[in-house]
Formats: C-alpha cells, sequence, structure tokens
C-alpha cells in the first residue's frame, strides 16, 4: 500500500503593507498581500530537504523590498511579485499573488490626512513560467433595494413555508472577480472604476425577479463594459430582511419594519462568460 | 455565612432593526438596538419569581412595535424607549437603551438603492424615572497622519528599546462619545454632524507629540463647537505603522514602507470636560 | 469657557506572550497581557510634555522580560507587573494588568506537544501604591441544559408574544469575575479550579426559573466554596435555541429539533457578594 | 457581442441546528449546514423565470424537517439531504451539503447538561443523481510541539534574512478533510475517531524538518490507519512563535519567552493520495 504527495502550495499570507508617497500632498496605498507558491516540492514533503522552499518569510521580506520602488496599480504589482517568484526561485512553477486594498479616503485639512472608508478592491495575478493571467474585484461592497424585487413562480413541495412576494427588500453584500484577457499592462484603475460603478448601477436599475437574475444582469453589465474583460464571477449572500408581524401589537406593516437577519443566508454564486474569450478553462478563482 | 445580590441589569442585545420610509424617493434607518433594564429584581435571582421581569422576547418586540411609529434621530428613538419601559413596567426603575445605526449611501440611480459607508453613529439614552441622560458617539471612525506626530521625551528605564522619533505614522479607529447636557429634544443629526466633523478636524489639523494630545485636543474642540455638550469621552487605539528596515536588502527607506500591525496595540483612553457642566458624576459609558 | 481633563488612562493592550518550561517534560503558559496606567497625564494631553508617559512599548517589553523568571500564575504575574509600573515610573499612580490564558492540553504521545482546548482563564491585577486587588476569572465558558429550565409568570403587556414554558433549553457563554478579598498570594490554581468546577455544577443541578435565578445560583455556589472570595460577577448571554414548528411539514416536534439563534439575544448580567466583605466599593470591573 | 452564462449554484448556508435526543441521558447534536445546489438554472438567471429555483427558505425547512428523524453521523445526514434535493427538485441536478458539528461534552452531574469543547467536525456529501461522494474532516485544531521542529537548508536570495534553525516552536490550526472511497453507510464516528487521532499523533510525533514534512506525514498516518479512505487534504497555517530578543534588558532566552504573532502567517496546503485510489478528478475542496 503506498501513498504520494498530491496537489499541494504553499506562501505567505497578510503581510500587511502601507506605502506613503509623500510631495506636496501624501497617498496611501493600505494592502495585504498573500502569495503563494508551488512547483516541485516533493522533496521537502517527503524526506524534509528544503533546497526548493523558498522561505515564507522571504515572500514577505521580498513584499516590503518591491514597495520600494513604489506599488503602482496592484494589479502590476501583484503581477511583479508572482514573475519574480517563478523566474527566481528554480523550484517553483507557479505563484499567485493576491491582494486587498483598502480604501481610504481623504480628510480635506491637511494634504496628509486619510479617513478609511467602505469596501475592498482586490487583485490576483498568476504566472506559472509561460502566461500570466489577471483577476481584479471587489469585496463587500454591502448594497441595498428596498424595492424593485420579487420572488415568486419557485416550485413548492411538502417543505415549502415560504410565502410568494411581489415587493421584498434586496441586500447583498456583493463579491465580485473579473478576469481580463490579456494580462499586459492596463490602466487598471479606469478599468476597476468603471467595473465597480457597473456593479451598482446595474444592482439598483436592475428590477429583480431572483438574486440570480441580479447576479448576471451585473455581470452583462460589467463585461459589456470593458472589452478587455472575459469572465466575471459574483457570490452574492441573500442578506434577508424579513417583515416582523406587528399584528399581535394591533399594528399593520405596509413595507416599514424590517428584521435584518444573519444566519442563514442564501448564497447565489455565479459567473457570466464572454463567449470566444480565452483561457475559459483557467482554475483562476 | 451569608450572601447577598449585588449590582445587576438585564435586556435584549443587538436586535437588528432596518426601517424603510416610502415616499418618492425611498430612505432606511439601519438600527441595532441593545436595551438594559434594572430595577427591584431581588425576587427572580432568589427564587425564581418572575413577577418583575419584564422578557427580553419583550423588550426586543417593543422596539420594532415603536419604530411602527417612526424611528426619527437615534437619540430620540433610545429615549422613548428608555422611558417607556420604567414608566409602564412596575419593577423597572431604570432603562438604557444603546442604539448602533450603519451609515448608508445613496445609489444615485433609483430613489430606492443604498450602499453602506464606513462608520457608525451610536447613542444611548438612560433614564431612571426622574431625569434622563443622552449620549451620542461614533465608532470605527479609522483615520491616519502620514506625518505631522512626533514622540520624544518620555522616560526610560531598562526595558525601554523605543527610538525616539520626530515624524511617525499617526492612525487610530476613533470611539467618541459625547453627553449631552440636556435630554430634551435637540437637533441631534445637526449636533451629530458637527461633532464628527470636527473629531476628523481636530485629528488632522492637530500637529502631535502624543496620541494623547491628539485627544484632548480632538474632545476640546468637539465641546466647543457645541454649548449643548457636557463631556466627550474618547477610546484611541494606536495602531501602529512600523516603518521596514529594508537595509538588509541594500535599500532605504525614507518613510515609504510601513508594516500595519495588529497586536499588540496601544490603547489612549480619556475625557475631556466643559467645566461647571452638569452632571460630571454620572455612570454614562 | 474653559475646558478640563477628565479620567484618562493608557496601556498597551493584548501583548500575545507563550512562554515554555523546558524540563523532561515541557509545559506552556499562553498569554494575552493587557497593561493600562492612570496618573498624572496632564502634561501630554495639554502641551504634548511626555515626561510623564512611559511608552506602551516598554510596557510590552516588559511583559517580555518579565516572563524570563518565570510566569506562574496569572494573578501573580500580573501583580509583579503592576507593582513594577506604579513604583519605578514616577508619573504613574495606579496599574491594572488583565491577563488571558488559553487553555491546552496534552498530547499523550510526547512531552512536548498540545492541543488547545476551549474556555479561557482571565486575572486582572489592580495596585495603586498602597494597596492591590485581584480578580480571576473565566471567559467563554459555553454551556447548555436540554431540560430544568422554565419561564413563566412573568408580566404581560400590549407587546407580549413569547409563550410560557415549562420545559425550554438553557444555553450561555459564562463570563465570570471573583474578586479575592486578599491581594496576597494564594494557591491561584486551587482556587480557580474550585471556581469553574462550581460554576459547572451549580449550572447543570440549578432546576431554573430564569436565568437571574441560575446566576445567583452559580454567584453564591463559587463564593461558598471559597472564604477567600468577597464578591463574583457574572454576564450571562441567553443563547436562545427555539424549537422549530414542524407541524406545516405534517410533522410534530416534542423538544427534539431547535434553530439556535445569534442575534439578538438576552443579556444577564449581576453580582453576588459575601456581606461584611472588603472593598464593596473598588472599581474593578 | 455575447454573453453566457457560466459555473453557477446557490443554496442556503449556515443553518443552526440543534437536535436533542431525550433518554434517561440526553444527548445533543449541535450543527451548522449549509446546502448548496447545481443544475439548470439559466430561466432565472436570465429572465427571472423561478421554476427551477427551489427556494433557500425551503432548503432550510427541509434540514429542519429531516432532523425530526434523527440525525445520526453527519455524513449520513448530509447524504439523505444531498440525495433529497437531486432526487425531489427536477432542476437540480448535483446537490452538496457541507455540515460542521461542534464538541460538546458532558457535565457529569446531571443527564442533561453539556459544556462546549474545542475544535468542529466536519462532512461533506456531494451527489449528481448517479454517484455520491463524502469527504469527513476537522476544522479549527490547533497544536503545537515546543520542540522537535527544525527548519534550514532553504535556498538563500538578496531578500532573505531569515536564520536557520535547529530548535523551533512549530504550530498550526489544521483544517483537514479526507475522501471516502465508497460513500456507502460506514462506522462514520469511529472513522472520525481514527482520523483525528492520527492527525494529533502524527503532528505530535514527526520530527519535523519543514511544516510539509509533518503534513505529508499528518496525511499519510491517516490514509494508512483507514482503508476506506482515497485521499486527504490538508490546510496548516504556520502560526508563528517567535523567539523574543531580551539581550536589550541584560537577560538571555534560551528558548522560553516567545512572541506569538496573528500576521503574515504562513499558509501550507497539500494532499496525500491512496495511490490507484477511485475519483482522483473529483472537484470536492
Amino acid at each position: 500500500m503506498t501513498f504520494q504527495l498530491g496537489d499541494n502550495q504553499y506562501g505567505k499570507a497578510e503581510t500587511r503593507l502601507v506605502r506613503v508617497d509623500r510631495g506636496d500632498t501624501h497617498s496611501i496605498t493600505d494592502l495585504t498581500v498573500t502569495t503563494t507558491l508551488a512547483g516541485d516540492l516533493t522533496a521537502t514533503h517527503l524526506t524534509g530537504d528544503n533546497t526548493g522552499v523558498l522561505p515564507t518569510d522571504t515572500q514577505k521580506n521580498t513584499v516590503y523590498a518591491f514597495a520600494r520602488d513604489g506599488v503602482g496599480e496592484i494589479e502590476d504589482f501583484a503581477l511583479r511579485l508572482a514573475r519574480h517568484f517563478v523566474d527566481s526561485a528554480p523550484a517553483i512553477e507557479r505563484a499567485r499573488v493576491r491582494i486587498e486594498q483598502a480604501s481610504w479616503d481623504r480628510i480635506p485639512v491637511t494634504g496628509h490626512s486619510f479617513a478609511q472608508a467602505a469596501g475592498t478592491r482586490t487583485a490576483t495575478a498568476t504566472y506559472d513560467g509561460e502566461s500570466a493571467w489577471v483577476v481584479s474585484g471587489v469585496r463587500d461592497l454591502t448594497v441595498m433595494n428596498t424595492t424593485g424585487s420579487e420572488f415568486h413562480g419557485f416550485p413548492k413541495d411538502r417543505y415549502t413555508t415560504l410565502a410568494e412576494t411581489s415587493d421584498r427588500i434586496l441586500a447583498t453584500a456583493v463579491t465580485a472577480r473579473w478576469r481580463h484577457s490579456e494580462p499586459g499592462t492596463r490602466d487598471w484603475q479606469d478599468s476597476f472604476d468603471r467595473a465597480k460603478e457597473r456593479l451598482l448601477t446595474a444592482f439598483a436599475a436592475t428590477y429583480s425577479m431572483s438574486l440570480q437574475q441580479t447576479l448576471y444582469a451585473m455581470g452583462q453589465y460589467v463585461l459589456s463594459g470593458d472589452d478587455g474583460l472575459a469572465e466575471i464571477r459574483l457570490e452574492l449572500p441573500n442578506k434577508h430582511h424579513f417583515l416582523v408581524d406587528l399584528e399581535p401589537f394591533g399594528l399593520d406593516n405596509p413595507g416599514e419594519v424590517y428584521l435584518a437577519a444573519d444566519r442563514p443566508y442564501g448564497l447565489i454564486e455565479g459567473a457570466v462568460l464572454r463567449e470566444g474569450a480565452p483561457g475559459a478553462g483557467l482554475a483562476w478563482w
């Protein structure tokens, strides 16, 4: 009876980096960087021979050292790091660098003061020695429509108690990731701004018969606004808001008082693809 | 050997309420409400006689039922609830209602679409059957200055390794609570807006020799902008940003690359009082 | 119009320390230490003069350095640190050191292998230059009785919907803190073991008409088992378990299937005092 | 320019269920259940036609209703639910049910009292209408060796600062999942107990040159103890413990005082396969 090593990877998770660019006014870049490497790492698993194992501590150091030259857009920074690890570490055949960027607004009192804003921008770059691909995204973009959402026509069985509704609150915390067709340098900021704007717009403007319909509408609208995107994946938790029954208190409740529930929650996941776009089979989640 | 019941209180924590006001455009009020009651509750503790125990479930129901009439400012809503519990439940002598309000921005595509923003507004109203007092506040207001902060002149002992610095990042997540001199109806929104604006402005504009100095400046500036405030208390975690030593990599680091640390963190707490303001001895934390 | 500094304190929160004692078998002490100092700190608040401010970085260093001599019981370690700060830092008049200790079991394969267990032991020592007091405790001790709990006889009003029950699940996550009458050296471990055992026993053995009754029984039983304790305070969230209505599916539910709710939750807080015990007025929360 | 729907699925996440079995002594089963369905769901995405969408509310109801008949082992309960959704909902072609089970110990005072213990048991069953597969596992099993761990022989580059070590603390929080070769009924509890015991034993007993070596040893030892397992996947965060430099305080530190770091952390992921085991290509993560 014998065993073998299967898929494996390793890296440094959640290196916290803040870069300050100092001029007449300052700007800040607030990142959490996770580097993940794969390659011929059988030796360390089977015998503890670490000849091929670039330490995760070195990966962390590299993140900080590379930031000395400037970070720029997180997609570019992730690509730089991913290429570096594959090109310089002999045993490493694939590197994936995931970055989360916190949002900060200026406090318009000085040129060096900031207040944190909601939402997180994300980017993941993967490089395998030959080709690279870049996925941009957003996390924790919490949105709500107080009307314009129905849900009915679903199948009923023995376990159905949900009433059909022609008017409900629809709320979710958007996690979305969109894959660029080409890894080459783009205007990432402009692409991001358009995608985020379109996520918000499509969420708001879609008269929704299901959260799935909203998901598809959001994905399609993002892709249709940027020819450089091949695919988008969305994860939309359905943050349920239940109309509270006030009848026991002699009160009606015409769509005014809701209980916002934590758990359980619906979870809708789906992808929208541009037909004929390259790289449909990539494992980029 | 005998024992006795000491201070005690009970209530319902974290009732999640979203109220929708529907007109040509909708507006939402997103609250987490905690009610806490105290009074003559010896019987339930000693014998399980619940004659005086207004159930926490009823407290939750009351929150939802009262919202049917509208919520308005959270200070008013907290006061309404606190007065109700004391006035209607015979055994209850003191009620404290704490509300946290999530921030939402409009998505300017429809009149009924919203995106969650950073920061939380808070209010606590306490009523003891005779007098009431109201504390307003903010939580999780995360701010950073990339310069304008020094720290030196501190005592050195055997355990000192911290270097003095004439230029460091100063970052914190502000929790602040300010007590109103009178519980009567005010323009709470205007008062809140001024206080928050002044917290941001004082944080940004204060050239800081210590986070304590910044704390006092923030508190004083809030009080000086609103004659209706008696006192303010601030909790300011010092979110350390350490300049990364890049020398091992042959690089300098002229204030550009920082490690943002999680733990441990400094924690600075302090109050600023208006001289002669009423109610200095109130236990209102 | 003038302002003044009110109560204030500062310190280093959540210093993470693991000490290893190495002999034939190893033992570990896994602590999170928070030090809080107060004294004459007006200067730093008003002018940024840090002459009296022992840096929080030095406080952290002191925690690690003191651990070199051994930690022992967390009550003793907290006392050592609290006395040191007051005795050595001229401006510091009161120090409070709070320690949380994680629980680890041995993996009985080697003498140096451990697996983390549930529950956290806590201790807080306060020293003001003259007297000291010590509070021991436990956090996150989650317990459940599946029967032996009733709740009825409570007042009904317009907002009551809760049904009376003669059999319900009672579950809570115990936070308890007990104050020792004398700060002098005790067998803290023995005292802790007895208190924890009695918390569990009293929770289990009390036939409960209200969570308040259970709280008092737990507190009284802890005090009655240790003459060295003056007072105990408990915080008991009521972790509601709701019987699921299975009637829509043609099923009964004789106390078998429950929904475990997150929010809102009841929160019961109370103290039990030994009559005539010293220090009843201490602010030791 | 046209778009198409890609992979998609939906379900109800984190339904909280506690089942009580009442006899002379009671027993409890504390579960968090996530159901995820996939199938021909194009209509709801493109047009909002919900004919095929079994509501997530119904999925939740089904979880509770099925618990009325008893839960048994979580692997069996997950399989029952997965088969039900595929067999009864026409549009659903694949169901995945993930269950997390909290650990509770008895309080040996009554037959109906329990205290929560550390660690979480997990199971995921997937059914596609023809075949089923079952993955069991554990989450948050936090373990530490205070010696018996080295790390050296790794490649050095410009960014290396990590010193080689022949004695370090090795600590991790194990997430492990093992796939059963056959979905048929097994003695899941016995299989789980053996796997968990072997994870602990292999972690403790492996003299480790890298966390990867420990990972492989743990995986191999689990598989070698249970012929019914085809594969195991492990995620091992390297919970770094750094020896504190006490030299500035005139102290040595012979492996006694450590700083337990939060972030960043190493993250080691890998699989061990039984050679020739079926289903190597299954997407079961």
